[in-house]
């Protein structure tokens, strides 16, 4: 059995939780969180412990999962707690990524700890096949579209506007710039070819929806490089409408072997809730992560580093037989 | 540069040929061959050498492809050849691989080389693909479907049946099963209602076109369980447009992480060439297998046990930095 631990029961922590009962060779041993533990429900049998406690469990867990954000939680709690715990986290802020693996790196390494980072789908699955991909076909060009699927940030972006009461914002990728894709064409695609953004807000009482729309569709970064749809809605609606968090998105590469000779190689995710998907990412990395510190193998790794077959419950044999 | 040698000249030899000019650390050094090196016309500067002469290049490669067929090739020329080289071979029948692994394994690990087996992209990139969908999504389905694509074996099939002086044959996926699959239905497929098979078929002089259509859509294992389509063209015809190798498929897992939440992993490929693709694969795990050879790690491998990064030429560094 892994023993896993779980930091911080937002969306994510409660997806992992899900996910590890999924799993029957893991056992969800406690949650650790910030809060008053007596203020949590949880869903699961796990002990819910505060944070401060932490380190009393250090010989009874194998993988602790962090479940904060990439903004302020993870650089800070990843290498602390890579001291006394093996640990899995899904840090997206592509840029920092060389100095976040640094950090993880020294003190997982210090202390005889395995740890992972950029765990999830983009980071994460997404890379795996562009890395894939790109040693097959050396000669060929990438293209990543996300979508349709909820984004966190534009969402709260359009919340921030005066006289917005909620939103939700869809990033839907364009039909037409896919499938010129998957044909071969190799076409150069601008931001603005690729995505749409489509936006469903509540405004409070007495709010100028004209005056909103406007602000919405010239944001720079978030939406003017796009077409931006918005559609004005009740709250009502919008909650029984718009309450999920579905993601998913496409990984392609288009390559050439010879002359004339054209492949394409395309991987895609339709996900129902994106927490939910990326905790099970998390979770299966885990049980790679435990493994791995067993055989004496320390320090931050990534998912390129880790092979196939430590995810798997199957043996090497069982998977040549029945996978192969 | 890792320095490759190619035992055996046909589709698969020729693939791997190309392959090597596309990935400049790659250095194509020779092609052995059972036919009289003399009668062998290459398209690179590799030197043609008698596979008699074998051992005398034990020093002068760092992989040897085999490129060989898994009937009859395979199954003794990878065990044999993995005592003096590092091997890579695409052995593709699924059910002798753990009896192929075990010989190989041994050959290598006498003789302090690393080989892999069952490089491609069925097995290979679609093994892969299960793997990680299957770990992610314990409480899943895994869909398979081949083509729009040449299938060599029932095309061979339909060469055999008197009358008949050439053909074809295409398995096409059924798309509303794909639709379904993507719906996240889950529906359980017959053989019948996930593939198709078309055939393109060229007479001889006299033959009775009416009973060569009966004999193959009745033929057992290879048409009997399909529907079926057969079309009577010239020899001309044949040759203008149906001379290509494409195939492709998709791989999906529909998989569950709650009540109600569901989430599809898709992987298709679509390639103009099988043969070239497949050598496209092969020559990435090469690369793999001689970083491996040098690391001291001895024996046989599957794509399972490879971390992906051993196929880049990029460093960890730069992967963490470029592609994650």
């Amino acid at each position: 059995m892994v023993n896993i631990g779980i930091l911080g029961y937002g969306n994510l922590g409660r997806g992992v939780e899900k996910a590890v009962l999924k799993n029957p060779d893991m056992n969800l041993c406690a949650i650790f969180t910030r809060r008053n533990p007596a203020d949590l429900n949880v869903n699961s049998n796990a002990q819910v412990v505060s944070i401060d406690e932490i380190e009393n469990w250090k010989d009874k867990i194998d993988v602790l999962i962090l479940c904060g954000g990439s903004a302020t939680d993870l650089p800070v709690q990843t290498p602390k707690y890579a001291k006394m715990f093996n640990v899995v986290d899904s840090f997206d802020t592509h840029a920092k990524i060389p100095e976040h693996f640094e950090n993880v790196d020294k003190a997982a390494k210090e202390n005889n700890k395995t740890a992972i980072i950029s765990v999830g789908w983009d980071p994460g699955l997404f890379s795996l096949n562009r890395l894939y991909a790109n040693a097959i076909l050396p000669d060929g060009n990438d293209y990543t579209f996300w979508g349709k699927g909820v984004s966190q940030g534009h969402s709260d972006a359009i919340r921030r506007i005066e006289g917005v009461l909620d939103a939700k914002q869809y990033t839907i990728p364009v039909d037409s710039a896919l499938e010129a894709v998957r044909t071969g064409k190799n076409p150069e695609l601008s931001t603005r070819e690729k995505h749409t953004r489509e936006c469903f807000v509540v405004l409070k009482d007495g709010a100028d929806a004209k005056k909103v729309e406007e602000e919405i569709k010239t944001m720079p970064n978030y939406f003017a490089d796009y077409d931006t749809t918005v559609h004005f809605i009740s709250k009502e609606e919008l909650d029984k409408n718009h309450s999920g968090i579905p993601h998913g998105g496409f990984v392609l590469r288009s390559g050439k072997t010879s002359d004339g000779v054209n492949h394409i190689i395309e991987y895609s995710l339709k996900l129902d809730s994106n927490p939910e998907f990326t905790s099970s990412v998390l979770v299966s990395y885990a049980r790679a992560i435990s493994r791995l510190n067993k055989e004496g193998v320390y320090g931050c790794k990534t998912v390129f580093d880790i092979a196939p077959a430590y995810l798997s419950t199957k043996t090497s044999e069982e998977l040549r037989a029945t996978m192969l």
